[in-house]
């Protein structure tokens, strides 16, 4: 019974001015995808588990679950990502598709100030590959960002391949990878070291996994990763890393751009170029993105893809609360008679039609109204509509 | 694993066309609830089940239920009146607040052919009382259809406390009274007759109640109702209701509605005025709206209040699909090299900062880009920035 007056944690209420500003903010990125040529998609909040269950993609203790009516195991979605490959592998013929999307998203985090529904914004380029696609990813999440008016940040750029380098030649199973995997992503240079002793890795192998959590910085820790590769898969990221590297200071965007080959990708699908847009005051990431070539093969379609997704409300944190407040431009009411109505919703009819903003008090006093500190103006009976 | 290629039944996907038509009706509704000066707000998809359970308002077996980490029910938002209430009534100091809502709902229709996930736009007034602001609610509702380009549309009054009056009368406890309104909800005259035989009502009742459904049709029905009165419960909701339609004849409304006193409101919230919007071409109501005086009681605070949402999915369905699909200004391409790449990628940057919708497409020979049928331009390693 008392629960009414609260909401369950991880949730929130979005008020008039915040709200106003994080729509602002959306139009914002949805008004750079479109110039970008990406077309919008909306997917369902609810999934069957067996599209997030294949292949470990996604940790299901850390989803919202639920049975339908016919026992069937529904979640909320975690991501857009998946969804928006199974409409494409599922519903649309083979050829390249830009496709963005603005939705909620849920997971059930464990940490107690967590957001357990949150607002994504992003991309997806499906059927293409190459660097300049990569390219276009990276440029269009700086342009995202920079049409917010977020100006302190950066894009740090690392590549699944180099790290996948290094796995390949411990020769660990699947499991040991993603624990290795998890160290390297939170830079734990003990956990690491603890993790290389009890596995026996090679001095080799370790003084790699020490150094990997340095490698980032501009465009030279691509040139000392060089000296490090162990391998081909490694080299070829590298190359790949350079190429883009070239494109992206050539058009512009060096100074928005860093490497962290420590970077491996929260999503154990992304296959190439993996990427973060980090600012000032966030206390995460707020756009994560990277290649995924092989997501849609569960649906027995290759289709090599590259894309990016903005936490909106964390953007909405860090941005500052620019945007007016919205108020009317005129305030009217009336003497509550039938002709004082008429002729205050006539009123309101006329001027909203021409763009104006009137609210319509109903019925109250002249002195009312002019507290509002706005055009105030009254309807009687009197009037002439 | 198979149903990874399956969606839940209830729910869809929206693809580009649809959802670029579906984006423009909600930017007019927003539009317009903002110009008569409604403020939007967000409330979180999941809330506590405690919000819902109260006073039998929703029936608990069609909500989507789930537990929360620590054993609370969860429940996916069945409308968008209850939350808003809970912000107004334990967020919002007393005052009267215009707000407005775009998001999605969530059902367990029994129908099979039912959509479980549906979005509604909405606004509710509250704080507020009296014949002018349920006329604004109807005026705005009228207006909000118009905006979308819907011509074919009516929208059907009644009151809560006409049918009120006669169960009054009748003397049945709350559960028989459920039953006869959903009987005359659904204008099941012979269920009618089979409830009063069954019951023992007197023919006088049973004659009123044999009527009821044939109270529809323009103001004159308010007049041929005011003979049925059986008590002052009766004759007051017909003075509120022909008070409501002088107003609304004379600001011009007249032609858009009409009125149906067996309307006693899908919620059992409602505690005045009713009403519905009805369109050619949608099985079901498009909008419903209507007062609630007594719902923030449950949170302590007596919160007067009147509003109404619009099924925006039948909207969109009902609705000629005169949006052109969005289309590219231009296609740009690549020859793959660090310097195509680069020019592409800067010239997209300008050409979108100033508003043209450029799709680059990676690296590509002229021939595929000439395929798109607009302007196309390549970018090479030879020339220019």
């Amino acid at each position: 019974m008392t629960d009414k007056f609260k909401q369950p944690s991880g949730v929130r209420d979005t008020l008039p001015a915040e709200c106003a500003a994080k729509r602002a903010i959306e139009q914002k990125l949805l008004s750079k995808f479109g110039q970008y040529g990406y077309l919008q998609i909306d997917t369902p909040a609810l999934e069957y588990g067996g599209l997030y269950s294949e292949g470990d993609r996604f940790d299901l203790d850390r989803l919202f679950k639920f049975s339908d009516c016919d026992g069937a195991l529904l979640v909320l979605r975690p991501d857009m990502t998946m969804p928006i490959s199974r409409v494409v592998a599922t519903k649309f013929a083979p050829g390249r598709y830009k496709l963005c999307y603005l939705g909620s998203t849920y997971r059930l985090t464990r940490r107690s100030n967590g957001l357990r529904e949150f607002t994504q914004a992003g991309v997806e380029y499906m059927g293409a590959s190459g660097t300049a696609c990569d390219a276009e990813a990276v440029a269009l999440a700086i342009e995202s960002l920079l049409a917010c008016g977020l100006d302190d940040f950066i894009i740090d750029i690392g590549h699944v391949g180099f790290f996948g380098g290094i796995l390949k030649q411990l020769g660990l199973d699947e499991a040991k990878r993603r624990e290795l995997a998890a160290l390297v992503e939170r830079k734990d240079v003990i956990g690491e070291s603890l993790f290389a002793a009890r596995e026996g890795l090679t001095s080799e192998s370790m003084s790699l996994l020490a150094g990997l959590p340095m490698l980032f910085g501009d465009g030279s820790v691509l040139e000392r990763a060089r000296d490090l590769c162990l391998n081909d898969e490694m080299k070829k990221s590298l190359d790949e890393l350079d190429a883009l590297n070239a494109a992206l200071v050539k058009a512009g965007y060096g100074d928005r751009i860093s490497y962290d080959l420590s970077l491996v990708g929260e999503m154990s699908y992304y296959s190439g170029l993996v990427f973060k847009g980090l600012c000032e005051g966030a206390g995460s990431s707020v756009l994560s993105g990277g290649r995924y070539d092989r997501l849609c093969d569960a649906f027995g379609r290759g289709v090599p893809s590259v894309g990016f997704a903005i936490a909106v409300d964390r953007l909405v944190d860090v941005l500052p609360a620019n945007e007016p407040t919205q108020s009317v431009d005129e305030v009217i009411g009336c003497d509550g008679t039938p002709d004082g109505i008429a002729a205050a919703l006539a009123y309101a009819s006329a001027a909203t039609s021409k763009g104006r903003k009137v609210d319509f008090v109903g019925q109250c006093s002249k002195g009312e109204l002019d507290e509002y500190g706005v055009k105030a103006t009254m309807f009687g009976s009197g009037e002439k509509k």
